[in-house]
């Protein structure tokens, strides 16, 4: 099979940066990550999943650029984007000498990511950082953008910066090994780009739908490149979520509360709060009257076909009230005056924020999802 | 005696502020706070010192306009700009359920600044700021520019960001009660900002050193509004410090390193060690040429006027060896592929950036001064 070779930028001034997608990246990345070396040494650092499989193709294949590895594994989970492990990832780099001028790299999904780039946004008030994300979910959304974050004990991504990294580099190659719970998780925010943004990118997924499943390369690349193309293109217009970037949130003010109140753990992977969230927000559009009964059938319909989650009801050993969900979602930073932040659809493809959906309406969509 | 009244404008596109310095501000600052307030109560943070004295002035003024305050008061000193103090504030902030668009209050010197500065940039990928300052060095220097930071074990403001606060308000009428040796080490700051770019101002501070020491309100105001022009001017050309910026760190290569090796106490706060600095560097300069010896004597001459330190010999039971210091150098951020960075005067008013002094010659400075 021919591989796949693209490239996405990311126009922000003097933050812009590239996204290079590909097949085998892990082993033929050193001519893209010298130019980024000011020294013969590089710090990674991974998770110990992530590390043990691919920790030894990344230090070969710089090897052959003369650049050698030093690395830091971390214990694999959400629980690694806390305050301690950012202060014990800074105090290391401080220790391997890391300078202004210097590049890192995070070698890993989502929490990886997350966690470097903060790290790398406050380390000597920024050094630069480049994203090698393993995880499709991380290829698609976390990597790109600048979001960084820990979580708080109150609430997730609470704490962080917006700090752009200086590449992206997105092997297709390791989404082939990944879990196929973890795949679907990733899914989850492609599926999310079609529908807040793109119409024809929602329908040419449901036509790929066995070709993603049975993991076939272009396509894979096709997916990654297109979600990273809507996303740019969404960053761009409004790099700090002043306005539109906050589109990318549909499904996530649902998602983090179900996420939160299964304490961030393996019940619940954060794409799957975002698929039920999608419905659930489908749902609240259609309830007021922006979006047809038919286009959130046929979504759900889809959701189900992939395997994915499209309601709480199918979250193992969940029973939340209703007010709790509620309490939680209060939490959330897009919270503006007590009042919560809602992305409705009006078609399949099209999204808009709103600040005045009523607590009344949400709390029917989440009875009727729960109990009905 | 007339009030002093003035406005320093930074221009940084979406990021400018204004800077008020005026007399009696503590107790007038409602009207120019509200603005910044999308709720009916602030969160203001401090420390017990200044707190004791200025927080109910403050509240007061505050509750003219209808806004109340939320307070957290921190243990004064270095040793607040620390991991745990800034997720101590960071979480409160979360409890307090800040938002994104709310504003806190700094209200303190260098350290509440830097530390609340720096709460303020994380918590929910940033909050606004407003800068209170509270001692002529937090007014002239850390107060304005944007830098924020947390100090390692390994070194001073290792973690930290640039992020500007939403305004600047200096009170003149603090800078009355400050005990003098605080005010000298603000001073420096003051000096420094004539030494590397103003030759008038350097010949103004000279001439008006009496009303400085007698603590006259328009010779102070004037003294603020000129250092914070000065060191505005130079982060508009340069705000992160990828050039020009590094000007203002003329004598900090040195008076960071001394400041590290007295472990950041009270043996030697952060002024003392830049006009110590500001002396050496000046000193290193004439050594290579660059600057006359007139010029060097002329300074010194005026520090000793103002009963600043001078000499490493000043620094009460330090005895450090000269190697100690050069290895502390090392730490610096502003080291550049191991080499250190270095700010050097040609005269009075005219500085450059210099990556290629030899240890030797720093060696040599350091030996006379401690042992000649």
């Amino acid at each position: 099979m021919a591989d796949f070779n693209s490239k996405v930028s990311v126009a922000l001034g003097v933050r812009s940066y590239d996204i290079l997608i590909s097949t085998d990246l892990m082993k033929s990345c050193g001519d893209f990550i010298l130019p980024f070396c000011k020294k013969e040494v590089i710090c990674v650092i991974t998770d110990n999943n992530v590390g043990n499989v691919y920790l030894n193709s990344l230090t070969l294949a710089l090897k052959k650029v003369n650049i050698s590895v030093n690395s830091l594994s971390l214990e694999p989970g959400e629980q690694t984007k806390s305050w301690t492990t950012l202060q014990k990832v800074v105090e290391w780099l401080i220790e391997q000498e890391v300078e202004r001028d210097d590049c890192l790299i995070a070698l890993g999904g989502g929490v990886i990511g997350d966690l470097v780039g903060f790290s790398a946004s406050i380390l000597r008030r920024g050094v630069g950082v480049i994203q090698m994300p393993t995880s499709l979910l991380a290829q698609v959304d976390s990597s790109v953008g600048g979001k960084t974050a820990i979580n708080s004990e109150k609430g997730k991504n609470l704490v962080g910066t917006f700090f752009q990294p200086s590449m992206v580099l997105s092997d297709i190659n390791v989404l082939k090994t990944l879990p196929r719970r973890q795949l679907l998780s990733g899914f989850s925010e492609v599926i999310k780009y079609g529908l807040i943004a793109d119409k024809r990118f929602y329908f040419w997924l449901e036509e790929n739908a066995n070709h993603i499943i049975s993991g076939e390369e272009t396509v894979l690349g096709e997916l990654v490149k297109k979600s990273c193309e809507i996303k740019a293109k969404i960053v761009q217009a409004d790099e700090k979520e002043s306005g539109k970037r906050a589109l990318l949130n549909f499904g996530h003010t649902f998602g983090h509360a179900l996420e939160a109140l299964t304490n961030y753990s393996e019940r619940l992977l954060h794409g799957e709060g975002v698929s039920i969230g999608c419905v659930l927000a489908l749902k609240l559009s259609s309830s007021l009257g922006f979006c047809s009964a038919e286009n959130v059938t046929r979504v759900i319909k889809f959701y189900k076909k992939m395997g994915m989650k499209t309601s709480i009801r199918e979250i193992l050993d969940f029973k939340p009230s209703i007010e709790q969900i509620i309490k939680v979602m209060h939490q959330d930073k897009k919270v503006k005056n007590g009042q919560l932040t809602f992305i409705l659809a009006t078609d399949i493809g099209c999204s808009f924020i709103s600040h005045t959906v009523k607590n009344e309406s949400v709390k029917n969509i989440l009875f009727a999802d729960i109990y009905d």
